[in-house]
């Protein structure tokens, strides 16, 4: 699922699930470039991080793109993969499913969030449904695989009247994140307005496990993170 | 997709699509008297005829099941396929799909449905899903066919961990409605709780596509239906 600028269909219009954290605003950036006229969709669902909201409204408005912001109430929230009855099929042992999950899996949230970018992308004749999955640092989150991908693909072609016209593309999936982080710098993606902390501070709290591996990325890519220079005012 | 009670997992908890039309409600009773303690989910999302969540309402409190209400505000609303600059892949034409397709279609509903009825599974570790899809009479909704059910059960085994543990069953897909309502009855459904009208009146109109459905299928089922009763009174 790796981009092919000349497999890409003609740039017309792309629907692109910007969350307002890294992956997702690099992703908007090579979809623009490509071509595509985008619209933004982003959610509200109660996350943690919810900062990543004010982000991808700015992120929306820099690069000149519209943004539809979805509210949605989860009343179950958490997963029964944290309770203390934990089944899981035999394939899957108990520990596998406890080691690769990390605890902020949200259950069937890229299936939520594609099915609106789905119904979006054929309510307003789009092309094209771009989505900053990331396999490769969060390989834990099942709903980021390329074989998740490719069986929503099956549902956007079989559910939708115009589904065989609308692409679903991850350009970023198989990257690793210094390379998406060269890629968004070539492409002038404003760093300084991605969120990828857990935490909800005015700053990245420089701890958690998704600010260590932006971290790791941008000395790997040997760029400064902007976001991480406000730590160390 | 026929139900097939001695391949049924063992019931345990479902998670139940209830429209508060008379199919959904069929499926719940099918659901129920194959054992499933059954939670059921149904969405406002500004549907015309919002009047249904009231029934599922009664036919959730009538059948001792809880029921979540999901609150969507989708603002793309209508379908490109309805508006003037109809783009349709060349392999179907578009007056196939202006004939095919009726206007009440909203793009993607039952992914949207069915990925927060997948969400709500994984998280409460539920075994099923259940939706009382129906290809015949709607035939014309892509979403209904089997095909499309089939897709989306891959998206279930890839996008969430308990994917292979959760069944999606459409127990009523490949019955006429004559045959759902005779089934009904023999389960005991409330049927003047169930709700099928297009229209927002107190009664059904008896005469929008819906209801001549319904009263079709109750004629040729042999049987009165307790919902149009009120219309003769």
């Amino acid at each position: 699922m790796k981009i092919k600028r000349r497999s890409l269909p003609a740039g017309r219009r792309a629907i692109v699930l910007l969350s307002g954290g890294l992956d997702s605003a690099v992703t908007l950036y090579i979809a623009k470039s490509a071509g595509f006229n985008c619209s933004c969709l982003t959610f509200d669902y109660g996350q943690r991080h919810r900062r990543e909201i004010k982000n991808a409204k700015e992120l929306a408005r820099k690069s000149n793109c519209s943004l539809e912001i979805i509210n949605i109430k989860l009343p179950w929230k958490g997963s029964a993969l944290f309770g203390k009855n934990i089944r899981v099929s035999k394939h899957l042992r108990i520990k596998e499913v406890k080691d690769s999950i990390p605890s902020t899996y949200v259950p069937a949230r890229n299936t939520i969030f594609l099915s609106f970018a789905l119904s979006y992308a054929e309510a307003s004749n789009a092309n094209a449904i771009f989505i900053g999955a990331h396999a490769q640092d969060y390989s834990g989150y099942p709903d980021c695989r390329e074989k998740f991908l490719s069986a929503f693909k099956k549902v956007m072609n079989t559910g939708t009247v115009l589904g065989r016209e609308i692409r679903l593309i991850a350009p970023v999936l198989k990257m690793n994140k210094a390379k998406i982080i060269k890629l968004g710098a070539k492409l002038g993606v404003p760093f300084e307005h991605t969120w990828s902390c857990y935490s909800q501070g005015k700053v990245p709290c420089g701890k958690c496990e998704s600010c260590n591996f932006r971290d790791k990325g941008f000395k790997e890519a040997g760029l400064i993170d902007p976001a991480f220079l406000k730590i160390n005012k």
